[in-house]
C-alpha cells in the first residue's frame, strides 16, 4: 500500500476562503488525508468544522500548540502541517511545528514582516529534518513554469525589463468609506494580522515571487511609491515600483486592490537580448514567447515545444487547467519531498528562502517609499 | 461525521487517461473515498494498480460482475460505480450495477449504439431506486451553466442559429498510415469497442450534448455528411452536419479528429432573436454576450452579472477554473443528489435521457450521411 | 510628371455607403482622380453631388450610357470606370462600358446571376485591351495573401477542410416584421435588384471568394440550405452549405444577416496535412498558423516570417491596417496593370474568373437547397 | 465646387516612412492636394520626387524658407504646409511658415527641447489668423476618442491610476554595437536632430499625449529613470516614469525602444472610481470598458454604445479602421477648421498646447532621471 501523508491544518476555518483551496489542492492526487485540525479558538467551533470534513472530534483543537503537542505525542499523528491563517500568525506557528520537526506547509506571505521572516528562515534553515513549502500557487502554474525554463535555458536571452503587476478590486465595486472599511476589509485593515503592508502581503508579494522564480534576476536597487487606500483607512492599497536588477535590467512592479472594475489580475512580461515572454493568469494554459526574429509563438501547456510543461500538468492539451491544479502541484511535491527524501532531485515548490526575499522586498519598498529615494537590495 | 460515499471503479487502470481524471474529480470535494476497483483483466495487475490508489487487494477486482456481486454482498460495500472503460461495455456493466441497485457514474458515451442506448434507458427508468450520472463534463463549466441560465431565462430570445464544433488532432502531427493506424488509434480503431462512429461517439457526443444542454431545443430533421479517415482505415474522422429544430431554428454541427496543428477544441455558438451567446473551451472562465442592442459583455464566472455562475465555482473571478473543475462538478452533484434523495432540487448534472439524445443524433447522423438525405429525428 | 489615371464613377450617389468607400480606396496612393460621374438619374441630384466631389458640371450626368458615350469622345475622357451601384446593372453597365473600351472596376458581386454572369464573363474575355477588376476586398488584406501564399507554397500540404463564416445583422439589432422590412433592408429585398439571393450575393459571394481565393480548390459538389427572413418577406437571409473538393477535402460554409448582437463577420479556417490557417476580418493583421507538429504562430502583417505581406502593407507592423487599405489594394493594383499594360507580372486583384465561379456557386446553392439534393459544380 | 486646400510638404522625401503616411492621410478625405514640397536640400533630388507626386519642377524647392518666400507670393500658393521633418528642425520650420501666415500641420514632438517648444508656442498663439495641428495621431483612433469622452461624461468616475506604455524594438531583432548603431538608427542617434531625448522624443511622447488626451489630468510631479541603450551609444533606450497627478491619481509610464521579439506597442489602461477602460494600438477598434459593478464591455467602432467614435469612423462596425484612417481624421479637422473657420465647434485634433505640455514631461523626466528625485510639474 501506498504511504498516504496525514495532514494537520490550523486556520482556514468557516470565514476561510483559502482555506477550502488548500484541502481541494491536500486531495487532488490523492497523497494527503486530512486528519487533524486547529480551525477556531472555540473549540466547539473547531469541532463542528472539523466533523464537516470528517475529522475525529479529539484532532479538531482550538489551539495550534494544543495540535503540535498532542499530535506529536500520537503514533499516529500528522506527518505534515497545513498553515492557512492570516499573515500576522505565520512565524509563530511555522516555528512550533518546526521545533516539533513536523514538515510545514505555509500560505504565503512567508512572514508578516521582514523581521519575523528572518526569524523563521533562521528557523527552518537549522532544521535538516524537515521539508518547508511555500504555496506562491502562481508559480505552479505549468506555463509558469514552462516560462523558468526557457529563461534557465538560455531561449530569452540576457533579461533587460521585467514588467509585472497584481491588480484587483478588493471591494468588489462598492463604495468604501473609513465607517464600513473594516466590514469591507475584515483582518487586512489590521497591521498586526496582515503585516507591514496589506497590498504587498496579501498580493505584491505573490507578483514580486512570481518575477524572482522565472527570472531568477538578483535586485540591486528599488525606488517604491506606497498610497494608502484614503487617508482615514489604514491600508496600503496601491504601490508602484520601479528596480534596478544587478545584470542592468529594469522593472516595473505595480500592484493594487482598488482598481474597479476588472481582474486585470496577475501578468508577467520579460523582455531579454534574444526573446520576450508573457504571461497572465486569466488565460494561464498559454505562454506568449516572442523571437527576436521570427513570428510570435504561442505556446499551450502540454502542447508542441512545450513539452517541459508536461511535467506539471494532469489533463491533456486544449483542456484547459487553474488555480486550484497549480495550486495541488505544491502539495503534490512537497509530498513527493517528503516521502522520497530524496534532496538532490530537482523541484519546483517555493521556499523559505524565495520567502525571505519576498518579505525582503516588501522591507525595501517601504523604506523606499517613505524616504522617497533608491534603496538598495 | 459526514458520510463519505464509498467508490468503485470499473476501467481506468494503468493505460487511462480518462481514468485520472474520474479518480481526481472524485477527490476534489472530499465526498467520495475509493474502496474497490476492477481496473484489469489481469488480477494481479488490478491488484498493483489499485495498490497505487490504496485499494486493500480484496477489493481489487479482475471482473466487474464478480466485483458487483462481492460489493454488493459486503456491509461496507461501494455506495457507487464509477464505469470508465471505453463505450462498447458502457451498457452491459452499467446494467449488471444497476440491477444491483448501485448508483452509477458513467463515462460517455451513454452507450456504444442507439441500440444499447435504448436497452440501458429503460433499465435506468425502471430502477427508482439509484441515481446515474454521466460524465458530460464540459457541460459542468459554470460558464456553460451560466448560457443555459441565460436561455432559459429568455436572455437570448427565440433561438435561430446554432454552431457548435469539437475538433481534435488525434494522431498528434503524425503521418497516419494504414499500416500504423492500430497503433495511433488503439481502440477507437475497433467498431466494437469504440462504437458506431469512432469520431460521433469520441467527441461529437460532446459537442452535441453540450448544444442540447444549453439550449433545451428539439431537433426535427438533420443531414449529415460522415467521412472516413482513408478508406483503408475504419475509422470515422470526420462529421458535418445540418439541423433543422422544431422552433425553426437552423444548426451547423461539425466534429473531426484529424484537424492538424491545433486544439481549436471545443466551440458554441448560439445567436437568438434578443442576443448571441459564444464559449470556447479554451477560455472556458469567459462567456461572451452579445446583445441585439448593446455593447458585447464578457461576462465572467462568479464575477458581476454571472452570480449563477457562481454556483458551481470553487475559486473566486480572476482566478481561472478548468476541466477537472468542471468535471468534479458532476461528481459533486451526484454525490449530493444521493445522500440528500432530493428528487425535486435542480441538478445540472447530465442525465441517462441526455445520454439517449445523444446516442439518437449520432444514430440518425450515420443513417443520413449513408443515404445522402434529410432524416427525421 | 506621373501618369495620373482618370476615373469615373456610375452609382456611389449621396446615400450610398460603399460610394464614399470606392472614392477613398481611388485616392489612398494617388494614381486615380477622379473626373467624372453618374451619381443619379436626377441631372441634378448627379450635379450637385459631384460638386461635392470637385466634377465639372459637364461631367456629372445622369445616365451611364450617356457618360460612356461622352467620355469616350473626350480627349481628357476617363481611362477608368468604377461601378458601384446594386447588383442587378453590374452586367449591363460594365458590358457597355467595355464596348466602349473603358477599363473597369466593378464592385461585388460580379453579376446579380450566374446567367449574367456567364454574358459578363464572356465580353471580357472578347476584349483584350481593357483590365477589369472586381473588388472582393476582403481578397486584399495583407494577412490573407500571406495565407494565400502559405497555401500556394505548400506549407499547408493537402488541404482537408474549409471552413468560412460571414454573418451580420442588418437589421442593427431591431425588430423586423412584414410591414418594416422594405424599410429596413431598401433594395435588398427586391430581387431584380439584389439578384438571385440577398444573403449569398451581399455577403456569401464574399465568404466564397475568399475561401476560393485562398486555397484555390475546385469544389466537385455541395449541398446547401437556404432559410428565408420571414416567410411573408420575400429575403434569403441564412444559407448554409457544405462543400466537397475535387481532392477529397470537405467545406463547412454559413453566411447570415439576422445573427443577433454582433459583428462575428469573416472568419475563414483551413485545415491542411501540415497545417491549418485562421483569419478573421475583426482582427485582420494577425494570421493564426498552426503547424501540425510544433507551437502556434501568431503571424503578423509584415513582420518578421510574413515578409511576402509587406508587399500589400503601407504602414509597419505594429501599426494595423484595416478595410479601406485593403480595398485600396485593389484600385492600386488595377492601376499598375493598366498604366505597366504587364499581363506577365503576378497581380492579386481579383477577377473576372474569380467573379464567375462565385455565381456558379451561389446559382448552385439555390438548386441545391430547392431540390434538398447535392448538386455537382 | 468646394474648396480644395493647397498643400505643401517640407520633408517627407524619399527616405522617410512617415513621409507617405502624411500623403495618404491627406489625399483620404479628397481635402487637400499637394501643390509644393521641399523635399531634400538637393534641388535635383526634391524635382525627381516631386515628379512622382506629380507636383510641378518650380514648386519642388530644395529649401524651406524659398519655399515659404515663393509660396507665399504666388496667388495660387499653397495654404497649409506640412511638416515632416526630424524633430530638431520642427520649431523653426514651423515658425519660419507661421510667420508668412500659413496654415501648420507639423509631426511629432511638438519641438525637439523644451525651450524650442517655449519659443514656438509663444509664436503660434500670437498669430490669431492661423491653424496649428500636431499628427499625435494615436489620438484620433475612433475608440481612443471614445475613451476621451467617456471619462469627460464621467463614467469613469475620479481618475485613480493612469499606466500606459509604448514599447518597440527599433532594431528588428538585429543585435547592435557601437559599430553598427549609426547604421541601424540613422538620425535618431544624433541629439541635434532627435532632441533631448530619442525614446521619449519618439515615441514616448505618443504615449504620454494618449494619457493626457483621454484623461485631462494634470500632473503634479514624477519621478523617472532613464536608461542609455548602451554606454557606448548615445541613445536613450528606455524611460520608466511614475506620475502623481493633482487629483490624486497615480501612474506608470513605460516606452522602450529595444524590447525584443513584439510589437507590444501602445497600451493605455485608467481606473476610476466607477469604472475602467482599456486601448491598445494592435486592436485598435475596440475598447474595453470595465464598470466597477458589471460584466465587462467590449465597446466597437460605430457600433452600439459606441455612437460617439462614428463621428471619427468612415467605415461600419465589424470592418476595421486602421492607423491611416486615425492619423487621416486630423488631416481632416485640420482642414474642416480652416476652411469653416469655426472656432467653437469642438475639433479633436492635437494643439499647440499639447504639444508644449509633451515637451514639458520630457524635459522634467530628463531633470528628475539625472538627480534621481521627484521633480514638480
Amino acid at each position: 500500500m501506498k504511504k498516504i501523508l496525514k495532514l494537520g491544518i490550523v486556520g482556514g476555518g468557516p470565514n476561510s476562503w483559502i482555506g477550502n483551496i488548500h484541502r481541494i489542492a491536500s486531495r487532488i492526487d490523492g497523497k494527503y488525508i486530512i486528519c487533524a485540525g486547529s480551525f477556531s479558538r472555540d473549540a466547539k467551533l473547531s469541532r463542528s468544522f472539523g466533523s464537516t470534513l470528517n475529522i475525529e472530534n479529539n484532532r479538531c483543537y482550538s489551539n495550534y500548540k494544543i495540535m503540535a503537542d498532542t499530535e506529536s505525542k500520537r503514533e499516529d499523528g500528522i506527518d505534515v502541517v497545513a498553515i492557512m491563517t492570516p499573515p500576522g500568525s505565520h512565524q509563530e506557528i511555522a516555528e512550533y511545528f518546526i521545533k516539533k520537526n513536523f514538515n510545514v506547509i505555509s500560505d504565503k506571505p512567508f512572514a508578516a514582516t521582514y523581521e519575523q521572516a528572518k526569524k523563521l528562515y533562521s528557523t527552518i534553515t537549522k532544521n535538516k529534518k524537515i521539508v518547508y513549502g511555500l504555496t506562491h500557487n502562481y508559480s505552479a502554474y505549468p506555463m509558469v513554469r514552462m516560462a523558468k525554463k526557457l529563461v534557465s535555458d538560455g531561449k530569452i536571452g540576457n533579461i533587460e525589463n521585467v514588467n509585472v503587476e497584481y491588480v484587483q478590486d478588493w471591494s468588489k465595486g462598492n463604495v468604501v468609506t473609513a465607517k464600513n472599511a473594516k466590514k469591507v476589509f475584515r483582518w487586512k485593515i489590521d497591521k498586526k494580522i496582515v503585516g507591514s503592508s496589506a497590498v504587498l502581503n496579501e498580493i505584491g508579494t505573490h507578483a514580486y515571487h512570481l518575477s524572482n522564480y522565472i527570472t531568477g534576476l538578483k535586485g540591486s536597487s528599488l525606488f517604491a511609491d506606497i498610497k494608502k487606500f484614503h487617508k482615514n483607512i489604514n491600508l496600503d492599497s496601491n504601490a508602484q515600483v520601479m528596480i534596478n536588477y544587478e545584470n542592468g535590467a529594469k522593472g516595473i512592479f505595480w500592484t493594487c486592490i482598488s482598481a474597479r472594475g476588472g481582474n486585470y489580475g496577475l501578468r508577467i512580461r520579460i523582455f531579454g537580448s534574444k526573446a520576450s515572454l508573457e504571461w497572465v493568469q486569466n488565460d494561464p494554459n498559454y505562454l506568449r514567447f516572442n523571437p527576436a526574429k521570427g513570428a510570435v509563438k504561442i505556446l499551450e501547456k502540454a502542447f508542441h515545444e512545450a513539452d517541459f510543461s508536461s511535467n506539471f500538468a494532469r489533463v491533456k492539451p486544449g483542456h484547459p487547467e487553474g488555480y486550484v491544479d497549480a495550486f495541488a502541484n505544491i502539495y503534490n511535491e512537497v509530498a513527493d519531498r517528503i516521502l522520497s527524501n530524496n534532496k538532490k532531485k530537482n523541484y519546483y515548490y517555493p521556499t523559505a528562502y524565495e520567502g525571505l526575499l519576498t518579505a525582503r522586498f516588501i522591507h525595501n519598498c517601504i523604506h523606499s517609499s517613505k524616504n522617497k529615494k533608491w534603496v538598495k537590495f
